[in-house]
């Protein structure tokens, strides 16, 4: 294998200095988390399918990478075709007697055949058994197909219509959906690895049982659900790992990459709404971001906005429209609207909505304003109102929260509360943390009423912001604070001397491994960023000193081991 | 979706505790990597098949993960399918030649047919043509398997034997290597899915392109290999991922487990070996795990002994058996090398080895003695002396160096140093680490002359240890210190400032949700072993107090904030 090796598309091989800065976002995140009395749980890579497939729709399921069951995952459907050969046979059976039924009637071999007539023979038995027709047709035209006595050729015609319609239409279907005939799901297997693209899903269950995780909530709820005599509620806990999505690789879109959550579930407590936002500005302070906007919104309003306008029917093409605000602007949103046949009277009634300034109570003032009429809209407004105040009060570090009625998310997720962050306007870069409350988290799993409320970070843009913003401290570096020169088994010895000392004082510190010249041993410190030499030859040995070089200025000064300790600990 | 969920075999979920012990584990080794100059790299948890298959061997290769393609990876299997299906069409011409010459020959209807006779007619086509044959073979009997004319049935048999003859060893080997003939590559597909279960490996390449990383070695070799231009040698990196095995689950032996990795590649400095000594023996020391024994031996000594027994081209079998000293004994031993063919001869020269007692000096003296006659015996003996002997003069904080001349470890793989860590005797759980030099790590991707040495911790059995030996500190834990009792809102606001600012503080504290039942509040501390409950109502606000209550003692307090937080501090 000579061509140089690469990795997959979409996935990312990572160096020191970039391991180093994620985990040092990790970490004020994790610190954070744990400040808040969220606790670390970790879920295997892949789940069961059954776990996964079907929570994320159906475009989500094709973007779950499946497994390949391991060893001999082909045996099960080799057995299964044994039974469908056996049950071949005995329809063939049956087919016979029409055959003979046909042989009788007449002498293939003397007459051309009357097409119109024999249409209507073979129709006899299409509506006798679709299943034996179609196999009937099979049969025929096989058997014609290697003949070659041309007078079949009209008959195998009529086939091929029937084998297009007949089979499709009457036969397939019973077959691909394999309710009456299991023993025929193997026939659709087969078929489909030759003609039916809609059945790759179909193979790929007798082939893979096993998925990768596509994010960390479904595995979470099934934690919950599985451990849940095990689990004191409400259960607050944090979730950081990797997490695989087959999309089309982008910019900034790959196929493995982290997530960051926290959630709690067993409790519709509102405090927890309010200590999410506290967390955000918490960490993103930390972090030195400041500046960040907390948007907030909650899914009452915006089903109570719909219903006071007459348009619960219409709840989504509403949201989806309203959320293009800052893209389309108030004509676009408008017009697409009226495209979903939402009434212009409705929109009359919206108007507000787009003359939406100020502050959160005046927002808020305008917004139970318009929806008194709707129960839902005015709890929406209320626990609005509750987190807002309380925010106030607590004050906020460096971010600030900001209404955001437009915010949708995921709505038909979500059911109070919607978060999403956006990083400071300096930088364009849109969302970088968002989440919100859901009331039956845990329902997919046969485990009701248990409310959850959950936050998370997108690492990977973060990690570009304080990129671009130059946030990372300096100090962000797992790289050795002194490299001693290697003059010799002797002296190296004597240096190693040091070096262990130094690393039991916790300093970083490590001899060049082999005797070569000065020259490629000072290149290595250079390149490394490595900010001390230390050179300890027979000289210093003898005076056992050390003679400690400063890579930046140049500068040499030769030092006891403590006074060396001394300037490589700060 | 009413049954509870689970996880597929092998694999694990971690609660609280237990993720937060396995970081302390990882944190300390993390630590101490990056004391000694290793830096962190990460790889994607899947890598291209190429790079992983056939690096581990058959038995490897059938162990490793594969990803199913994501999106419609039948499609290009199907398009082929269509370019079969008109191959077969061409090769059904052919036959139609055959056929009449067939039946111009001999009246099927009117004879019974000379099965003898038959038999060398065909066998004229097959000689011709063995594809033209089987598929020959093939459309006989579809044809006559259709018809119920009871007298070819003699015929069939003799395809059927040609079935089994003819088509496996004339025409499909060729098919099967599909060198000539690509297109009936999905013949061989579908075959396999059919009949053929050693064709399994045939059908994963064509739906599998991925695989998740089996160790972390051979994705470090590629990363090498990769980056060898941004990479400054000798490379000292260190790398702490999951990795995943379809090994059948067993007690501590699981599905996905995490390796943690130090290796130096781009050196032969004999250095490394000694640091890595001392590494192994400050990871334990600081883990508390005191009188681990670090076993070592080297891969030119077992060569070298046997060469000088004469059994050279038996190392494997020899070593194999060496391996086993400790497990069946001295007899035990001899008696598996005579069975593998060591002569009586060559084992009287092994003797030495049984009576191997005594300090690293002595056991180095007889090696030298032992292999004077072996040139790169006496190279390893030189190699374990500088080890061992330059060990001793820095010393060890708790571990053991010990020369263990029977310590093997994937032998064809290791080609000077071998590592393994024993834990302290107390404890019966084998090696929780090893490793070794390999001269030629990044050979299979091209780059060669890249020595390499590294070694790995066993971080399940690592922690099976602490566990046993009760060493977890008290102090690793993510829980909170304080846990505030909800009163109400009014009460919850005071104590929520409280609460941020003891956050502030680096003190890990929470508010109850929700305004329940005091003692379930109280249930949920215990529960939780948080150490204190704070008590913030009406009374406490009046006098701006706190009342603590120490949840063991049962004690309760009442502080001003600031005495509060010196309290929470300790």
């Amino acid at each position: 294998m000579s061509k140089k090796p690469s990795i997959p598309k979409g996935t990312r091989d990572f160096n020191p200095e970039e391991v180093t800065r994620r985990n040092y976002i990790f970490n004020v995140i994790k610190e954070t988390f744990s400040l808040y009395g969220f606790q670390p749980i970790e879920t295997p890579s892949f789940e069961n399918s059954e776990t996964l497939m079907g929570k994320y729709g159906e475009e989500g399921d094709r973007l779950i990478f499946k497994i390949l069951e391991s060893g001999e995952y082909l045996d099960n459907v080799r057995s299964e075709l044994k039974e469908l050969d056996f049950a071949i046979e005995t329809l063939l059976d049956n087919i016979k007697a029409h055959i003979s039924y046909f042989e009788n009637k007449y002498d293939l071999n003397k007459m051309r055949i009357d097409r119109e007539f024999l249409e209507i023979e073979i129709l006899k038995i299409v509506n006798k058994d679709s299943i034996i027709t179609s196999a009937f047709a099979t049969f025929i035209s096989d058997l014609f197909r290697f003949s070659n006595n041309t007078y079949y050729s009209g008959l195998e015609n009529i086939i091929n219509d029937y084998r297009e319609d007949v089979l499709r239409e009457a036969f397939m279907p019973i077959v691909y959906k394999n309710y009456k005939y299991p023993k025929f799901k193997i026939r659709n297997l087969f078929n489909s690895i030759f003609y039916e693209s809609t059945d790759s899903i179909y193979i790929t269950k007798n082939i893979s049982k096993k998925a990768l995780r596509y994010d960390l909530t479904v595995p979470f709820a099934r934690y919950v659900v599985q451990h849940q005599n095990e689990i004191t509620f409400p259960f607050k806990r944090y979730q950081i790992q990797p997490v695989w999505r087959a999309d089309r690789p982008q910019k900034g879109r790959f196929r493995e990459f982290f997530q960051c959550d926290a959630d709690v579930v067993g409790s519709t407590s509102l405090w927890q709404e309010v200590e999410f936002v506290q967390l955000y500005d918490a960490v993103f302070s930390k972090l030195g971001l400041n500046g960040v906007t907390i948007k907030i919104n909650n899914r009452k309003i915006l089903s109570g906005i719909a219903e006071t306008i007459g348009a619960e029917d219409k709840l989504i093409d509403f949201t989806v429209a309203l959320d293009k605000l800052d893209k389309i602007g108030e004509e676009g949103v408008k017009r697409e609207m009226l495209e979903k046949g939402i009434s212009e009277d409705a929109l009359q009634k919206l108007q507000p909505l787009f003359s939406f300034k100020g502050s959160n109570d005046e927002k808020l003032n305008s917004l139970s304003e318009m929806l008194k009429t709707s129960e839902l809209g005015v709890k929406g407004v209320e626990e609005l109102d509750f987190i807002t105040k309380t925010i106030e009060q607590l004050g906020l570090q460096t971010a600030s929260l900001q209404i955001d009625v437009t915010l949708a998310r995921g709505l038909n997720y979500y059911t109070g509360a919607i978060f999403e962050v956006s990083a400071p306007a300096e930088v364009n870069m849109g969302s970088i943390g968002g989440g919100g409350r859901y009331d039956d988290l845990t329902g997919i799993f046969g485990l009701k009423d248990m409310s959850g409320v959950g936050i998370s970070f997108g690492l990977d843009r973060i990690y570009l912001v304080l990129e671009e913003l130059n946030l990372f401290p300096e100090t962000v570096s797992e790289n050795s604070k002194a490299l001693f020169i290697n003059f010799g088994e002797k002296e190296a010895l004597y240096a190693m001397k040091a070096i262990s000392n130094l690393r039991k004082a916790g300093i970083k510190a490590e001899l060049y491994p082999d005797d070569t010249k000065m020259g490629k041993q000072m290149g290595y410190a250079d390149k490394r960023n490595i900010p001390f030499t230390i050179l300890a030859g027979e000289k210093e040995m003898e005076t056992q000193q050390y003679t400690l070089k400063n890579m930046k200025s140049g500068a040499q000064t030769s030092l006891s081991y403590s006074e060396m300790e001394k300037i490589l600990t700060k």
